[in-house]
């Protein structure tokens, strides 16, 4: 079954105490779709500006993400800018431009309007609305959120809840929307705010998953002994979330409880270059021995 | 299989926004020893004062636990006191009074001298690791520390990783003790400096274990959706960990799986009450029961 990704597409200038690296390839929904390609079809709803390079396009092609989506308008693309401190633990934004983003208007084509599995990516909830009712047939669908959005548009938040079969976000985030100091408590409290589901990412302590009908699931991070770049990991995490619901078409407790595993492990991927390069060479049997390593790890 | 624990034994005084209560037992022999007191028969090893109340003593035998190495010194039980903020996250230490424990020479009765299970509780690695001197034929030895014995007594605690098959400790302690950011890094490298075992605790977010064969597993914590007093679950961690492996005498890694998740469910209860008022009441068959739920969390 295809997956439908809206969210971000950003170009990444990043400063490290030793490297500079510029025009790489971000934001929520590159890498999600880009995760959840290696489970299955994929359709991509972002917008671009002019300059985004073709190598980049060429990146999507590679993963057979389908571009009809993909809306070039006049301007330049969404930018973002940040520095990395030396221990790499650290980051700092330096700039924002929003350029095309800005006027953003997510339109989904006629041949996406009947996907079943739909990930609204990190972006305004209003756009994530959006898209939602655009969308006709959607089995299950999920949400990434963050603290941004809690910050300035929890109204608009509160709506998609409703709206939704499951919600991400990360453990303050969660904290911050239930104001619960408890994430177990958290947890519980957002799965009654409308989503049926809700996965509360907690970096490399892992992942809980919690179901309205008092359902639970815990896993650990697969264990990485060295950490290049967090960034986009959160949207790996969604994207082999939803790819692997998609590629079972389950969408059963005990199989989104696998869906959080899958999505665990692409994200331990991600983590291991900067942007995504670790991604854009990643083999599924990759994936897979991950998989059978992480069997005998957690429990 | 008996178990042998040492450890401190402590008069705790705690004050919370709304309540004081003070002469509550404490110290880590007495959460370890406790905990292990649901596997099988305990040994404790510790002192105390002339005024060490009764009924904290009867709590000892009410566990079955063995108390021909609980030595009563002339002078004051050691006595620490402490207040809770409202949230009861943040603890203060307001005195520490060591009285007889200063002077402590933990001395192993005849009777105690061939236990094969042996968890030297938290307490100074000199003291330590003359009980782990006078142990003749110790099957597994587990020593557990603390930040404390990092900063003031490490060449101590160095020798003390050779002579124990595991050493347990928190994240943060691991990251402190081989300067390691990345905290499987640094379990790696505690496996490598002599235990064969290292576990390193990460409270809600449960627990890592290493073997110095490259073994890894990983651990949630129990859910709890109110936790009352953290205090004693690291001892009860640790009392329940070794109590798992005396009672079904295997130190195969499979077994030190199944100990890490028996150690994390008594832990679980221990914070649900203040002092050991939770386990003074536990029954075995809540404990398995806990277990059979946490068989369906996590993965």
């Amino acid at each position: 079954m295809p997956v439908l990704v809206v969210g971000s597409i950003a170009l990444d200038h990043i400063k490290t105490p030793t490297a500079e690296h510029r025009q790489l390839l971000g934001g929520s929904a590159s890498y999600a779709s880009v995760a959840a390609s290696f489970f299955g079809p994929v359709q991509l709803v972002g917008v671009v500006g002019e300059d985004f390079p073709p190598q980049h396009r060429q990146l999507y092609l590679d993963r057979k993400i389908d571009l009809a989506g993909l809306e070039v308008a006049p301007g330049k693309t969404f930018c973002w800018s940040g520095e990395y401190e030396l221990n790499m633990n650290n980051r700092r934004t330096l700039s924002v431009e929003l350029n095309v983003f800005e006027k953003f208007d997510p339109k989904l084509p006629e041949s996406y309007r009947e996907t079943p599995y739909v990930l609204l990516g990190n972006i305004a909830p209003s756009l994530q609305r959006s898209v939602r009712r655009q969308s006709l047939k959607p089995k299950f669908v999920v949400a990434d959120t963050m603290d941004l959005w809690i910050e300035i548009a929890r109204p608009d938040l509160l709506e998609l809840l409703k709206e939704v079969d499951m919600l991400i976000l990360n453990d303050s985030e969660a904290r911050m929307l239930t104001e619960e100091d408890n994430v177990i408590r958290a947890g519980k409290k957002i799965a009654a705010m409308g989503p049926r589901y809700v996965a509360v990412k907690k970096g490399e302590h892992g992942c809980l998953l919690f179901g309205r009908d008092g359902e639970f699931f815990s896993t650990g991070a697969f264990p990485l002994e060295k950490i290049h770049d967090p960034t986009g990991a959160g949207d790996c995490f969604a994207g082999g979330f939803i790819g692997h619901l998609a590629r079972t078409d389950d969408v059963s407790f005990p199989n989104l409880k696998e869906a959080v595993i899958q999505g665990t492990l692409v994200a331990s991927f991600c983590c291991e270059e900067f942007s995504l390069r670790r991604l854009e060479k990643l083999h599924a049997d990759e994936i897979l021995a991950r998989r059978k390593a992480f069997g005998t790890y957690i429990a």
